[in-house]
């Protein structure tokens, strides 16, 4: 950690702050300079509240050196993560293609749509029974019901099931999921992460519409202080000024991921854009920039979907794109 | 309700859409252009889901003329709403000045300083209890015995408190709080949302960092269609790409949201720039802007402060900023 | 153009508006919803300006069902524009690799460059010779010695050069430049747009870092109203919240901009992520995504480059990278 | 500034690198934790060049302890720099208004707004003659016509011009401006800062749409470095995701500049928020805030003016607005 003292910080009080910091077992060694004094601090300086450094009056800025990604950053942890479920394996080399429709809607839809994804090489089945949505007014998700159908698709095709949970309310209807999504409204929900860590499952851990890397390893670092040892992180578009798409996808944080941390990085194409038309250029970016999965909707009537029917690719779209991020996938690694 | 129809879009669908429209009981006008097709939906357009319709490929965009705020428009309730809690009021043409540290810490500390803040003219203390954190090694909050603390300094004083909730599981200790404060992390927690909207209270809620004015009223929807009536909205700093403050106090939304909708708006300078040099420039512009109330951070030892000590007041800064805001309102008002 | 009437605005000025719209030859329908009403202009709406109709206060928003983009809009031209230089070709299935050094140093540097890349599959060479910098107090470029050395390289190995221009005062210099570049800082320079649009070359013109797709076609539609036919649109990262790389690349505007324009777009992964570790695989991402191009830094000695060395690749790492750009491009192809 | 270096960075490289930074006449200072190294560089480090100690594949990243505010920084000139031109004085406690037209448009109509502000206690006349235009089919203002009048309406009124330039091949009708403004767009547009800068005479720099602190005043740097001394900054409202006003305006960068610069600092609430409503909240909020002045478009007839109709005041609007502002401008001094 590094600390930069103002210009004009009083001899008096920098002692003091140095006492303080040496109180808390760290090692200080200042570097003075022509106008200005830099303390670093060396040891282990991740428990030390850079905030409370920043309180100082004479401190201009505070600097990590490192960051307290304890589980979830790659040098606690050199090896990439395997995430297992079922036969379906995600990170490490292996890629793995999730699909299904936004919203559960009807046993006939859903086992139709898993059946669909299944023969076009999708590994895991996604549907929507809780839907988080901006407005009360719109479309709440089939709740029980719909948990019910997702897991007769489930066992119709084998297929393990990814959906997102909402609230700690409904943690005994998830217990027999096999990835639990904490979608990007609540990824500093702080109760549901310690929650759904608790669980010990594999978790998809979607990236905040602001959250920067760090905020998102952190609240991996909620989980995975709390129980869970797998989870997949998924980039699914920040907000930005950009209003040609709904979101901006931030394709380079994929790369950017796999130095930082050992957790296996997927995208989501169809949040990120919103616009099927841009779901199957995104989704070969993806693929060849190094994502470990993709999570696409796709929808046999998008007219007719109960929520984001624009961005949801039909079975013969996707069974297309899927052939191309294969082959994509194989140029791609070289 | 508008939807644009791409220029070549066939007949045939545009009819099936047209149909589809007016099956939901709105009323369809068509505006023929000599390249493209708009479609003017007139009726109670606020059930219709948009996303249904942009979910037609020939459907280029829909774009909403009225929003549904039904309950938290200025079109529903054209008076302003007037919080009351104890003494206190705010909203409507009165000021209110909300202050105390952003942890609460010790009896010596929250009595001393809810004293010191009541003296300059607060009507309301504030003090976190459960502390949101990005890190899960950083300090959570005194929890149970800081709410014991935070009702000890209501006791001494007479201020009304107002305090943070993070998830459902704290509820049974906030039924005494009296505000109960909803954090920017949170403003789309729906089920936390619902749940404190239930307890028919007084709620603060956040904008989250990212949100826009259209979440953050669609979000204060969800309170009130629990049961809440008293909302107040806060603004307290977006993220932007802007680094030398800790977020951007977009000031705007104050006389924005004013237009919009009856609920009262406060601002919070203290997480808004999160240096205690900018607290007292931007707390009087907030005052001047037309602000209903400010939230401010105090604290005698910023230094030693658990959180957030870098954007602290001390009481006398404290007590010489209420002073010059109070005077700046009243030269506001002309 | 859609005028949308506030809920409160008076018939009388409702009516002197209508008039002042017709009187400019634009024919006005009326849709008249429960509360508000809303007026669809029809005809030759693109001369009118928005903000005009903005300003009545009856006025709640103005939206564009279409852009004024003439010469560049896929409306006006459907077929893709091919850009022809020498023997290079780009756009309408024409994919083009442009490398070379950030910044022009010296002869040996620019024509061993020149020729590596070459040898790689690069079909022009990009090198700075004016250095837009942030801070006058940084390396400006060799300027005239520095354009000298590219055309050498020119001549040596026969491939078109690409360099940018940052003012009027330097036409001249540009004469028997191959293609022009405008730099992000000039996206707007509206001097400098009709100037290098008058000399009627191909011109590459960077989007601006806050720049929407609408502003980076209208200065397209600058370019080209003054005489440039041959416009190359280039995507190198906007500016956001995001800390972890220099800019976030915005990949999805390579097929929105498809949809939108006939004019080729390319992707310079250098400048749009500022790290070589990113460079791969945000270049795979953007041949997989469909982009015409791409504008890649090399340097043979980064540490001792005078400009972003920190993210240019070395040729051996280009030459390596190429070749997967290529097969990811066939592969994405389907 | 602070070199981190990567946890496996190898000492030979390191010693080169240390070498190297020393060849440059800088001392460096290591600070050795217990898996990263820190170098401290102490001395004239502000002419070193941060990118190219970026390029070293072993430095994870470099910041900046001081930056290469050489003439615009408080350390060089602690003294508030005062602008004065005629009877109009800005900056160090001076707070001047500056207001009138987006455009000029008549003679009469450049008069009798030029008489209306004054009256109302402008001390500056603004009014465009070079319009900067996103589109190129909208007005781009009178130019050599528009000037003439607003000349006229300086010899009538006795106020100070200041108008807006757009590129060299203007500079010979600006001889005879009082105060030459660089507009949003140009704020990096090194040609104009040095031409404009060689005039020597006061400059009003406006903040880019998505420019940093650090960049706004290193244009500034560009401008004093050519010659100008007296330069006025103006925030005019950034670029976010947030969609309901124009602009966002970022008030707080008013004491944040008057820590980091001796430069005045201007608001133009029109601009940034884009809706004559908004307008009187923000120029007082501003005031209050601690500007240094404010430029606010007038109107005399704003749905008939050429340009920004939405945003300009009418005269009588100004002139409340006007009392107003004084008298919260007093009182936020305390």
């Amino acid at each position: 950690m590094i600390v930069i003292l103002k210009p004009d910080a009083d001899l008096q009080t920098q002692n003091r702050l140095i006492d303080w910091i040496r109180s808390q077992n760290v090692e200080v060694q200042l570097a003075q300079g022509q106008r200005q004094t830099v303390l670093c601090l060396l040891g282990d300086t991740e428990q030390i509240d850079a905030e409370q450094i920043a309180a100082w009056r004479i401190v201009d800025a505070v600097k990590r050196v490192s960051e307290p990604f304890r589980r979830s950053g790659r040098r606690a942890h050199p090896q990439d993560t395997v995430i297992t479920v079922g036969t379906a394996r995600l990170g490490g080399g292996h890629f793995c293609l999730i699909a299904g429709p936004c919203s559960v809607e009807t046993e006939e839809q859903i086992v139709a749509l898993a059946k669909a994804v299944k023969a076009s090489g999708a590994q895991m089945l996604r549907g929507g029974v809780f839907k988080p949505r901006t407005s009360p007014y719109d479309f709440q998700g089939l709740q029980d019901t719909g948990m019910a159908l997702l897991k007769l698709a489930r066992q119709e095709t084998g297929l393990p099931i990814v959906t997102e949970i909402m609230g700690i309310g409904q943690l005994p209807l998830f217990a027999d999921v096999d990835v639990i999504q904490i979608g990007a409204r609540n990824m500093q929900n702080v109760e549901l992460l310690r929650a759904v860590g608790q669980m010990k499952k594999p978790v998809l851990l979607k990236r905040g519409l602001c959250a920067t890397l760090r905020e998102l390893l952190l609240s991996a670092e909620y989980l995975m202080t709390s129980g869970a040892e797998q989870v997949i992180l998924c980039e699914r578009g920040i907000r930005t000024f950009d209003d040609y798409t709904r979101n901006t996808l931030d394709l380079a944080v994929v790369p950017m991921l796999h130095e930082l941390t050992h957790l296996p990085v997927i995208v989501d194409p169809s949040h990120a854009t919103g616009a099927a038309a841009l779901v199957a250029p995104m989704a070969l970016a993806a693929a060849a920039g190094g994502a470990d999965g993709l999570m696409i909707e796709v929808h046999d009537d998008p007219v007719h979907a109960k929520s984001d029917g624009a961005q949801a690719l039909r079975p013969k779209e996707f069974d297309a794109l899927a052939r191309r991020v294969f082959a994509v996938r194989e140029a791609a690694r070289g």
